[in-house]
Formats: C-alpha cells, sequence, structure tokens
C-alpha cells in the first residue's frame, strides 16, 4: 500500500475516469466467470496464472501474467483457488502487503475446518486486508446472466475501506453486497452455501414422525382391524382414503401448531408480569419457523383437497354409488320414494363449505408469505393477514372437522380396539388453541398483556 | 465538470478507514435492535439514557452514557422516543445544534397530531437536521433478520446532507432507502405503517357489497320462492348452491370492471380528442384499482371453481343422481334404452371446456401480478399480458355464462317474480364492454385513437 | 460535528449541500413524468423547450427555457426527444460540449436503424459524453409510482465518470442501476422493451406445434375412425376428452424434455472426457430454456388436472354412470351381486394417488422457480428442488402414466388402424430420460463424470 497509494487514493470509488484493475488468481469456472462479468462491467481484468497462455476459455479482453506480476496491477485481489492451494500465496506476501485479498472460497462440508477459509488467509497473509465475498454466487449465474439464484452478496471483513472497495463492486456488477461485520462472520458466510434449508429441518421432520404416526394409526384401525374382525380386504385404502386421512389432520394440527407458540408466548408474558425478559430457547426457535409449519400445513391441505376430489374417480366410489343406488332403486321398484334427507344435506354441504373457506383463507395466507408479496405490505397489513386471517382460516379449519367427523364422537364403532379415530385425535390441538385464545382476548386478560406488550411491567426490578 | 473537482473528491463514499459512531437516544425495543443490527454492520453505537446501567438487553458492544455526552460522540443521532416526551431534548438543544437528528417515531391513529412527528422535532430543535427513517421497520424483522415484511426505508429531510448521511446507514444495514423529498413528506411517510390496504378499501368494499346483494337476491328467488310456490325446503342451498351462484357472477362483473375504466379513458380521449388532459379524477382512482378489483374476481373465480368441484360429493348431489338413473332404469326395465343427447353433451362439455381455459388464463394474469414477476418483465410484456390475455380470459369467461345459462333467456321459469336470473344480471357489464371494446378496435376508431395516444391534438389549444 | 468536521466531510457522500440541477430536452409524456419524479427526489430540474410557455402539465416546481439556457444551467441533459428530431442538437453542439447527455429514446421496431440510436448520438454531438439510460421505464410506472414493470434501468457508455453520474441519479430515484458497459450496448438496451418474452418463444412454439399434432392424431384415432368403423359421432369429445390426452402426454413430454439436456450434457462430458469445452449452441440454448418448457409442461398439467376433475360434471359421464348401474342393477334384480374388483381398486387408487403426488411435486417446482423464492434460496438448496425433486416428479408422473395406460399396450384394440395410441407415445421420451438418467448414476459411469466436473480432464491438451 505504501508504493502504490496514489493509486489507492484513485480506488475512491468512481472518482477516477476509468475503474480500477482487478486481478484474479485462478483461471478456474469461477475465476473466469467472475473476470467475464467484471470485463462487461468496465473493469479491466488481469489474471494471475501457472501458465499465461492456459486457455481459450478466459475472456477474451483480459490479461493473463504470473502470480506476481498481476498482482502488483491491482490493488484489489481475487482469490479464485481452493483452500488447499493457499499456501503458495505465502512467498508472494510482499507483493500482497496491503493489497485487498478477496476470499471466495467454499468448502465441501459444513465446519470442515476449524477456523473459516478467509481467517485461515488472513493468518498466512496478515499484511493483506482479506475480506470474505461472492461465494454464495455461482459461476454459473454470473455467466449466463440468469439471477434465478440469490443475488445477494455476503461481504464481511476488518478493514472497512477495503470492504467499501469490494461491496462497490459487488453494486458494480448488479448484485446486491450486505455487509455481515468483522472477518469473524466468515465462518457463517462460508457456510450459507452448503446449508440445506436449515430453517425447514424441524419442520420437516416434525411432519415426517407425525405423518407416520397418523399413517400406521389408520392402517392398523381401517385395514387390519378390518381384515381381522370383518374378513375384508381394503388394502387398497393405502393409496388414497388413508392419504386422505392423515392430510387432513395434519393440516389441522400443524396449523394449530403455528399459533400455539403465540399463545403459550403470551401467557409467559402474563405470568412474568414483562416483556423484557428473553422466551425460553424452544419457543424463540418454535416462533421462528412457524412461516415453515404454515406452508406445510397448506401443502397437506392441499393435497387433501385434490385427493378428495379424486374421489368420484376412484373404481371404489363408482362401486359404491352403484350399490347405493340400487338399494334405492329397490324402494322405487316397491313403489317407495326415498325423500331427500335434509339434515344430511346440511351438514355435508356446510362441513364442504367451511373446508372450502378455510383451504380459501390458508390460500390466501400461503400467497402472502411469498417474498415478494410480503415485502409490498406494512407491518401492520402483514399482522392482520398472519394473525387476524390466520385464526379464522383454522376457526373454519376447526368447524370443517367438527362438523364432518362429529357424529364419530358418540358412535361406538369409532373406537376400534378401544382406540379413538384419528379425527378426534386431530381436534386436540385446535381446540385448546382455540379455547386458550378465547380466553386471552377476553378484556380482563386482554388489557394487562397490551399494557405488558406496551412496555409496563408489574415488577420493574425484573428488567434489571 | 472540470470545474467541480473537488467536489468529486468528496464524493467518494467512506473513504474513511471507521465507520462514523451513531448515538440512540432511546433504549426501547426499536432502539435496542437497530443498535444491534448498526453494531453488526460495523458501526460504534453510544446510547443515550436516562440511567446508564438500565438493562442486559442492550448490545453488549455499546456504550451507555447520559444523553448530552452521548448526542456530543456522534454527528448523527437517532431519537427512539415517543413523540411526548420530545420535549426533554429543549435543553440539549445546544449540543444538539448542527447534528442529524433521525425521527423514527410512528403513531398509533392515521393523522393523529396536526404536523408530522418529524416536523414537530424540527419546529422544537430549528438548529438541528432532521431526517425521517426507519419508521416503517420492525423491531422484531430488525432483530430475527427475518425480513419478510418490506425492506424499503422511507428517507425525508430539508438537509439534502443529512438525509445522504442516513441514507447511506441505510444501505450499510442491508435495507433499501427511497428517498421521499422534504420534511412535508414525513407526514406520509408517518401514516404508511397504520395503513391497512389503503388500495384494497375500495375493490373489497364494492364486492362485498355487491355479493351481499346477489346472495340476498339468489335467497329470495331460489329458497323463497320455491318455499312458497313449490313448498320446498331448500334452505341448505346458503352453503353451497348459492355461494357457487354468487361466486361467478361476482368474478364475472368484478372481471369487466376491470377493462371498463380502459374503455371510459379510450371515450373520453377520443371525444376531447387530446390525451393532455386529466382524466376525471373518479377514473384515475378506478384505474388505479384495477389490479385489486382483478386479484378479488380471481379469488371469486376460484371459489366458484371449489365450489363446482365438490359438487359431486354432496348429500343432494348424490341423492338427485340417483333420481335420475332410476328414472333410467324404469326405460331399461320398459326394454327402452335412453341414448346419449348430443346437443347436451356439446353444451355441456363446452361451457366446462370454455370455464377451464378462462379460469387458466385468469390463474396466469393472476401469477403475473405477483411484484417478483412482474419486476421480471418489460413494459410490453406487462401490457401484453394484462391487455391481450386479460380481454382473452374475458371473452372466455363471458362466452362460458352464456353456453351455460343461454338456455335461461327464453324460459319463462327463469323469470320468477317477474324478476330475471342473476345469470343474466351478471351478462351485462362483460356484454357491454366487449363490444364497446369491439367497436373501438375497428380501424375507423383505433386510428384516430393511436394517433391521439401518440401525442395528437384534435384541438392543440386544449393543452394550454 | 464541530471537532470532528474533516471526517465528516469525506462522509458525506455527494458533499455538496444542494443536488446538482439537471435538465431536460423535451417536454413530453416521458420527459415531464422523469422531471416530475427528480423534483420529488430533490434535484432542481429545468426543461428546454421550443416554447417556453408550453402546457401545464409541467411540474410546477421545474423552470422552462429555451434549449441553450437551459443546456448551461446542468451538467447532465436528458434528451427526452425522438430520434428523428435528433439534428436539432447540432446547432446546440458548442453548449453541450462536455456535458453528459443522457439518451432515453426507444424504436417502434426492433432494429430499425443501423446503429443504435445512443451511438447515433453519440456520432452527431462527439463533443458530449453520451450516456444511454431510462429506456426501459415507462412514463406511466414513474409518475404513479406503480412499480409494477421492472425497476432494473440499465445504463452504459464510454465515459465511466459521466456513467457514474447518471446512476447516481438512477438511485437516487429509488431504481435501480445495472451497468451494461460501453456504448456499443446500446443497441441490446433499446431492443428490451421491444422483446416479447424471447426466452419463451422456442418452447411455446415447441409446445403449440407438439399439442397440434397431437391433437390432430387423437381426432383422428377417437373421432374419425369410431365414426366410420362404429358409425358413432363422438365429435363433443374436441372439447374435454381429446383436450385431457393431450394435456397429460404435453406435460409429460416437455418435462422429460426439461431434463434430456442435462442428459446430452453429461454424456457429451463423459465422451470428451472434459468440461472445459463449449457445449454445442442447440444444447446451450436449450439448457437456458428449460425453466420455461418446465413451466408449460406446469400448465399442461394443470389443465390435465381440472380437466379431470370436472368430468362427473359432464353430460356424457353421467350417461355412461347410469349405463354402468344399470347393468349392475340387472344383476341385483337377478339376485347376483357384482362384488368389488380389487385389482380394479389398486390400480386406480394408485395411479391417481402417483398422478396426485407428481402434480404436487411439481407445483412445488413452479413455486421455487417465481423469482422471489428463488432469489431467497441458496444454489445447493436450488438444484436440490429443481433436480432432486424435479426427477421425483417425473418419475411420479411417468409412472402415473404406465399403471393407467399400461394395458393399452396388450390391447389390440389400442392400435387403431395400425397406429399406437398417444400413451405409448408420451412415455417414449420419459422413459427414455430415466433408463440413460439411471445408467448415469451407476457409480462406475457417475464416478468419472464427478471427477471431470470436478475439473479433472481425460485428455488435458483438449482445453489447450
Amino acid at each position: 500500500m505504501n508504493k502504490n497509494s496514489s493509486n489507492t487514493m484513485a480506488l475512491a470509488p468512481n472518482t477516477s475516469n476509468k475503474r480500477e484493475t482487478v486481478c484474479i488468481f485462478g483461471t478456474g469456472d469461477f475465476g473466469r466467470a467472475l473476470g467475464h462479468k467484471m470485463i462487461q462491467s468496465g473493469y479491466p481484468v488481469v489474471y494471475g496464472s501457472r501458465s499465461t497462455q492456459i486457455s481459450n476459455l478466459i475472456p477474451k479482453d483480459a490479461e493473463v501474467l504470473g502470480h506476481a506480476e498481476a498482482a502488483q496491477k491491482a490493488a484489489i485481489i481475487i482469490i479464485a483457488i481452493q483452500r488447499q492451494h493457499y499456501n503458495f500465496l505465502i512467498p508472494l506476501a510482499e507483493v500482497l502487503r496491503g493489497k485487498v485479498l478477496v476470499d471466495i472460497s467454499n468448502n465441501l462440508k459444513l465446519n470442515q475446518y476449524p477456523e473459516s477459509n478467509a481467517e485461515h488467509l488472513a493468518q498466512l497473509l496478515p499484511g493483506s486486508k482479506v475480506v470474505k465475498a461472492f461465494n454464495t454466487v455461482s459461476a454459473w449465474a454470473l455467466q449466463s446472466g440468469t439471477l434465478d439464484a440469490s443475488r445477494q452478496v455476503f461481504v464481511c471483513g476488518d478493514d472497512v475501506e477495503a470492504k467499501q472497495m469490494v461491496m462497490n463492486i459487488v453494486r458494480a456488477l448488479g448484485l446486491t453486497p450486505l455487509d455481515k461485520g468483522s472477518l469473524l462472520a466468515a465462518q457463517e458466510i462460508e457456510n450459507y452455501p452448503l446449508q440445506l434449508f436449515p430453517m425447514w429441518k424441524f419442520p420437516i421432520f416434525l411432519s415426517l414422525g407425525l405423518t407416520a404416526f397418523f399413517f400406521l394409526y389408520c392402517v392398523a384401525l381401517d385395514i387390519i382391524y378390518t381384515y381381522i374382525y370383518e374378513n375384508n380386504d381394503f388394502s387398497f385404502f393405502i393409496a388414497i382414503t388413508i392419504p386422505n386421512r392423515v392430510c387432513p389432520v395434519m393440516a389441522l394440527i400443524l396449523l394449530a401448531l403455528v399459533y400455539l407458540p403465540g399463545i403459550f408466548a403470551a401467557i409467559i408474558q402474563l405470568y412474568r408480569g414483562t416483556k423484557y425478559r428473553r422466551f425460553p430457547d424452544w419457543l424463540d426457535k418454535w416462533m421462528l419457523c412457524r412461516k415453515q409449519l404454515g406452508l406445510i400445513a397448506l401443502a397437506f391441505a392441499s393435497l387433501h383437497v385434490v385427493f378428495t376430489l379424486v374421489t368420484p374417480m376412484r373404481a371404489f366410489a363408482s362401486w359404491r354409488t352403484g350399490k347405493g343406488i340400487i338399494s334405492q332403486a329397490s324402494f322405487v321398484l316397491n313403489n317407495k320414494t326415498e325423500p331427500l334427507d335434509h339434515t344430511n344435506a346440511w351438514l355435508s354441504d356446510s362441513y364442504l363449505a367451511l373446508g372450502i373457506l378455510g383451504f380459501f383463507l390458508f390460500v390466501l395466507l400461503g400467497i402472502t408469505s411469498l417474498p415478494s408479496v410480503s415485502n409490498n405490505v406494512n407491518w401492520r397489513e402483514f399482522r392482520f393477514v398472519q394473525s387476524k386471517l390466520g385464526y379464522l382460516a383454522l376457526i373454519l379449519c376447526t368447524a370443517h372437522t367438527l362438523v364432518y367427523g362429529g357424529k364419530w364422537f358418540l358412535s361406538p364403532s369409532a373406537y376400534k380396539w378401544y382406540l379413538p379415530n384419528i379425527y378426534m385425535l386431530s381436534l386436540i390441538v385446535p381446540c385448546a388453541v382455540l379455547v386458550v385464545k378465547f380466553v386471552l382476548i377476553l378484556p380482563c386478560v386482554d388489557k394487562p398483556l397490551t399494557q405488558i406488550r406496551q412496555g409496563w411491567e408489574r415488577n420493574p426490578k425484573y428488567s434489571k
């Protein structure tokens, strides 16, 4: 930095008439793609490489030099080589002194090394300013211009000026830099591209577990029981009938689980008389994955809808319809007419209507969870949709289940092997949530809660 | 450009080695969350507080001082306290002179005070530079990092330099600043987070009103009339049958109302012979809520689809099917065969196919209304989808209704109490829109209209 | 502020107390809208116009002067006039020397002129610095504040400093500048707003062609053949039955075509033993339109689902059901009972279940293709969904078709006119894709492929 300080002065973004030369070490996929994009955006690019005549894949406007010569030409050097080869940079330490080194590397596994690649680089070359960036961007996306995967570039580093220089390049490439703080954040940033839906893990395992349990429960009660005691083979129920029993149950329970942590939080706040204490960890985590739980619930609800709608197409259904009509037909032949059962018509129509409206609200909630939609509503609107409409959806879906399955509660045939039908199991959580929520919105409970949420404390000493 | 080179030097953002200290007055939820985020992004943060040992909730890297000392340490002071306590800042006026004060406050009601909080602050401390910002961001979103709610930060202020300093902080936090102009805009910005879907209000009230009207109309004709004159109790029609009559009617009318203002605009432009005069206010407002009208229409159409598809699951349906088949069965028993009615098969299949295709296009229109999708198409593509495909959807849906309900026009039984069936009512607006649109695309009408839209004026004096 | 003023000086980007005056030539729609927006964002605006008293539509805070006087007031001049009037700028060449001219013009047709408007302007006024910008933004979007259409502003120009000044204005207006390089890119940028879904053209034409072919194929075999040989008029099949045969076939083939290029790419890489050679052009293009192919396949699949679900509502269906039940009824009358056919129940339920699950995954793939969703997942997650879940969807959909249409393979009645049923045709591509993919994931094939993809080369000379 001492020798070419006049140069770095001019670096000050965009004051100079020309953009600063950027050096890239390494001519692999990512080095080439990044260089290509930089040249497009007006940066002169010089590659540092072992062999200066490597390949026709290198962008044609770029210069290719040895590592040392290339590094001397630029204040920013992008290290597009793998961590295991970082050692070859040590002899170049003098040339790289004061320069900004951009570590773009990724690992193959989470926490593969004790310290992050960028910190490792900083230890090897203590005289250089290391900035972590670009590791979440794919070479393919850079080159093809398809910005399907994320445009966000996470940047971190200990030198604020160096970080700013890198962030300016990121912006010039049409990407969005996001400052994550000091180089300590490099570990987290290097883990990003290796993560596979971390927020979804718990909700997905929970729902897989519950689904397996309910599926086996139904197989036992509907297929095995029937086979043993009634000698009927209904094994084909596995394909549609049982999934269509499990899906609505899962949807209802998961939807209730979205609203349960809010209930717990309210009770804890009421009990403690203050909002200035952290919730237990499990509750914090639960609250952060409510969106995921809700979307999985929506997936189950959608499957339930489609499974239900295909019912008339099933061979089983047409066989049963036929049987029913034939038994009606015998009435006719005997000069009797079976009249329309009005109670039945009311029940059947109202549980269908409740289900449709509940599902409709549910889909609405799902649409407002889309990032682009939720980015366009303000906080009050988001809360209105997710809380008010969400509870309405829960009420409608619970009512739908109650009207449909309500008759089973009293019927003894519903208790095969003295086990309750899964309709009854599915109603426990949602009903509990709705009852407690109803208590919480009674004025005598709601008023202190609102006060607490506005910062009032029953025992102010707690917050100290 | 040669003359102001000293100016462009200074332009270089953030050339200094360290980020500027930021002071936050107030240690409430928002003050803490903002401080936390700022520390993460590399800003030294100092809190100004009455008690300098308040709470373990304050981010641990932040300093806590008295208000005056804290203010002296920074050029930017974030006022994270409520408007009613602003008066305590008056004694600090001398310390705050020349500083940038960021007003982040919100009110509880729309237009709660005659002037905005930020303007009030500027009046109290005329020596400081007040900037309004951050009021639309939630503490929860800042802290948890979930950016579900909006990332946009609206900024306004009278001092351009102060505003720039604040906008740089906004960008450094990974949010998007949006300059709304002078401090006069603070009122509008303070109203943003209190709004509840302002663009949706009129479309929703309109559709609620129309829905109520059509619902009662159907109850009268389908339930009360039948009960009085035919002594049949069809009260269970309320759950599914009548909603499924009202939904398609609403969807069709609202879809036509999306295209009606465009028709009016064309007629007004043709009549005036110029495009350089404002449309009447009601038309402007109507045109701005076309997207909302269209999405509500889509919601009704979706409900109609689901209500229709559950038909075979209804107790009423299976009873009616049974009756139909039994009457067929008596043919068989009498050695007759009822042949397939080809006209009927054609009619039933084509109204279903028209409806499916219309709904398909409708959903396509809905998807392109998603912000992230419409942000990725250019203007010509957006217009192609919303105008060409939209009209095609309107034509298909109108045809669907005509083929389905057409037979009712001539049948006297459709006029109970001399009132037309709602199918007929629903067709008035869409048919009118389509007919006038057809006239407007005739070459003799389209040519002058295109000329007017390209800037030609029949009576150029108008625009003066 | 007093003590560290030197520091804060440097901090303040755009340190000047006021924003730079911007001059706009032309008072048309776009000139007015842009001026309005700029005034809102704090820029003093001066219009250059032939008549200085033109219209009350000009924003009231703007000054209106003659062209020369207006140009003298600003360093940036926005040329909001049409290309055919550019010649009138030649006499102003002296005044415009050294100024930044922003060309915002668009043409009416793709490649209307041999060189782009911006290059033409640069040739007319060689002393000025021409920057292309704003041409993709619509006047309507600017004025109404609706940002439905894109916020991206493509910028290009030969002078980096001039480009930066324009990009700063773009940012100040709340839009996102995207640097496309030198003025040579102007042609491309001017073509953007004239494009109509360029990436969709090939997939749409391909699917229209295939759809037409399969439709006529079905008309021939299902309607004409039946009419000639069985003398049955099934012409009404055109509305629903045949579309519902063509849609699933198209969905399956297009979904397979999404994964076919990946297979080709793997085979080519295996054959060449290196990844450092370009794929043939047709394969590159094919790979870039996979998303579009997949979304069209999803559209066909959705139509298939709705067409299938309306089946029970068709007059034809209720006629056929009636016939079936009546034939059952005669059993009953003869004191026989037709038992449930278990094989049939299994087959019918499992092809429905397979189809539902396949469609569910398919919709999931479609949702992750939404720009806002795919922007929020990292590369590994995106690949997991699009590749793993995508193949699973293909397997499920192929199995759905096999279980449904499998019985036709052996039935001689399926070969009318010695032509195979379209079920069989539809299975060729997906089965081929799945078989080759299965071979490719065998360890003995997968290992060298993975090595090649990590940069290993069988014959390193190839890449030279």
